[in-house]
């Protein structure tokens, strides 16, 4: 018999090679095709990663001109393709809605069975540019609101944010939620960025393999963590009662979301100190400079505590909050900036396939007969 | 640095332990909770094997009835459900289809959000109940044709079949199609049940975790396999021509499905050897002998020229073309049956979770700046 040792979670397996993206813990970098994540989210916008991400490259002013009219032309749903949640319940997950609509949207694609570079690539910009109307206006009608209309005129993120809030957003607004986009874009091997790649191992459709995404960030342990925290700010109130709520979860054991990661261990995570940067800015703006306290006291009280760092939903939450999104839409922005990574992906993986599929060890009885 | 060797396909590597079923390569055989497939096949019906697998043990005759009657209770699909289908495309893909109907179908179960060990059990249950009914009528919404009610006055495996084909199945059809549910029922951690084991590992939903299972399975290295012999068996049409076709394949260097697996290696898939024997029974009712000439022919050529043996697909694909399932739902009907294993294996994740997280190893550029 093999080597019958369990690698539970495949903790520190390497999975597959692959150019799209590595999280470099020793020099605490987030690679993203050969440049840290961080100076891009600082010196680029989200349209530019997206190019780089797709194309391989940093486009120029022309390129970059190019890929957002054709990111712009693929805005709109199909007719009627929102009439899918006239009979669903009111009241359904954001992130179930939004994976039953990416599933439903595949059918609508001409070049859904091709796993060409080039349609594969066609594929994850149509999924770009739909993803924020069906996250925004699936939310619109399922809470009984009009749902709003993409926007062409306005740049990518601002057309997203408007989609959601049915406000164009001020330029500091615009520049913050883009600049989230950024860090949520890519981050390497995440389960939801894993699932995809399994399924597309089977030469599944892209469609399927971000239906599975979805699937995955929904779960409180991945994507669901950034509204978790928000509704743990709310329950706290006051920088002195989540100082109380924090201290009687600890006593209890509780988990508390927003902290701590698989891969940065005790490092704090460079995305959340550029949140917090982004929490400041707006909180100043917006005098809730009471929110950011709050947000350091739960830092400080973690760190002493536990010796835990904030993660990167940590931070986006508040900032989210005063960007006025409905806390249930957290985590489907999350999903929709990931888009382009889970494109760079799904193209690696078909690009050059092997099926993903592992053996296990038998802990159950045997020889028994009916 | 640590070891950085890539185990493409994650081949070979211990996923999880698990008491639901093990490939025992060495002793040819498919561990089901303890029995073997094979004998459970022959002796059994799929309820029964559903109760295994979801209670743990087989049901006596009492807790059959009770187990049968309850999901007879839950056949039922939402009122207007179907309906998701009205505005998506005709021509639509039967396992997006699929996909898309487990996505929305989460919503309506009041359980969804709830992990424990006894919930998880329930929305099994309910999932076993309605897969039949989404595949077979959303396959009918789609094709204009009626939906067809399920009959709880019916076996669970003849009201399958027969909410398919509209007609009642004989004695002879019903037990074929029961034993093929049997077949396909549950296969350790083949890339469908993984990716429903990686979603459910972030805490995501049961419904999360199948409608991964469906994208995945829906791959033409996966179970879009059976789908693919059966147009291969049709573009023969003759024992005659189906060797000309199968050797211009093998000059041409062409993929042929049905043939092989990862796991099984050099030996012939055992469940490949009862669709065999039910194949015959079928084609002698039928008059259709001609059929298993054709596949009999097909196999020596391939054991011959390439040492390949049929896979349980190449079997399986016959059997549902004389049961007179259109192919575009072999595969769904694979889904279908592989539910009792999914059900299974959620449990035991969610009952003995570790977050599924590995690495890579990065092949790209560093040190660029914007």
């Amino acid at each position: 018999m093999k080597d019958q040792t369990v690698i539970p979670g495949l903790d520190g397996v390497i999975a597959t090679e692959t150019d799209v993206s590595y999280l470099d813990v020793e020099q605490e970098e987030i690679v993203i095709k050969g440049y840290d994540l961080i100076e891009l989210s600082e010196k680029i916008t989200y349209i530019e990663l997206a190019h780089l991400l797709f194309e391989g490259t940093l486009p120029n002013k022309e390129e970059e001109a190019k890929f957002e009219s054709a990111l712009k032309k693929e805005y709109a749903l199909p007719d009627e393709f929102l009439s899918i949640y006239n009979n669903l319940p009111k009241d359904m997950n954001a992130m179930d809605a939004l994976r039953t609509g990416i599933s439903a949207l595949g059918s609508f694609d001409p070049l859904l069975e091709d796993r060409s570079t080039s349609a594969n690539r066609e594929k994850s910009l149509r999924l770009l540019a739909k993803i924020p109307n069906i996250v925004a206006n699936s939310y619109h009608k399922l809470t009984g609101a009009t749902p709003v209309e993409p926007r062409e005129d306005l740049p990518f993120s601002s057309n997203f944010l408007y989609m959601i809030t049915g406000k164009v957003p001020t330029a500091l607004e615009a520049e913050i939620f883009d600049q989230s986009l950024m860090v949520y874009s890519e981050h390497e091997m995440p389960n939801s960025t894993f699932t995809a790649r399994v399924i597309a191992s089977t030469q599944a459709d892209i469609y399927g393999a971000y239906t599975g995404a979805v699937a995955s960030l929904k779960g409180s342990l991945h994507g669901g963590a950034n509204e978790a925290v928000m509704y743990l700010l709310l329950e706290g109130k006051t920088v002195d009662g989540l100082e109380t709520l924090l201290f009687e979860k600890l006593k209890n054991k509780e988990r508390i979301m927003g902290f701590g990661h698989r891969v940065y261990m005790k490092k704090m995570d460079p995305r959340a100190t550029l949140m917090k940067k982004a929490l400041k800015r707006l909180a100043k703006d917006r005098g809730r400079e009471d929110l950011v306290e709050m947000c350091q006291r739960g830092e400080d009280i973690l760190r002493e505590e536990k010796g835990l760092y904030p993660n990167l939903d940590y931070y986006a939450a508040p900032v989210y909050y005063l960007l006025n999104i409905p806390i249930p839409l957290y985590t489907p922005v999350f999903f929709a900036a990931r888009a382009v990574g889970l494109g760079a992906h799904v193209i690696e993986q078909h690009d050059n396939n092997r099926l993903y599929r592992p053996r296990v060890k038998y802990t159950g009885p045997r020889n028994l007969h009916p």
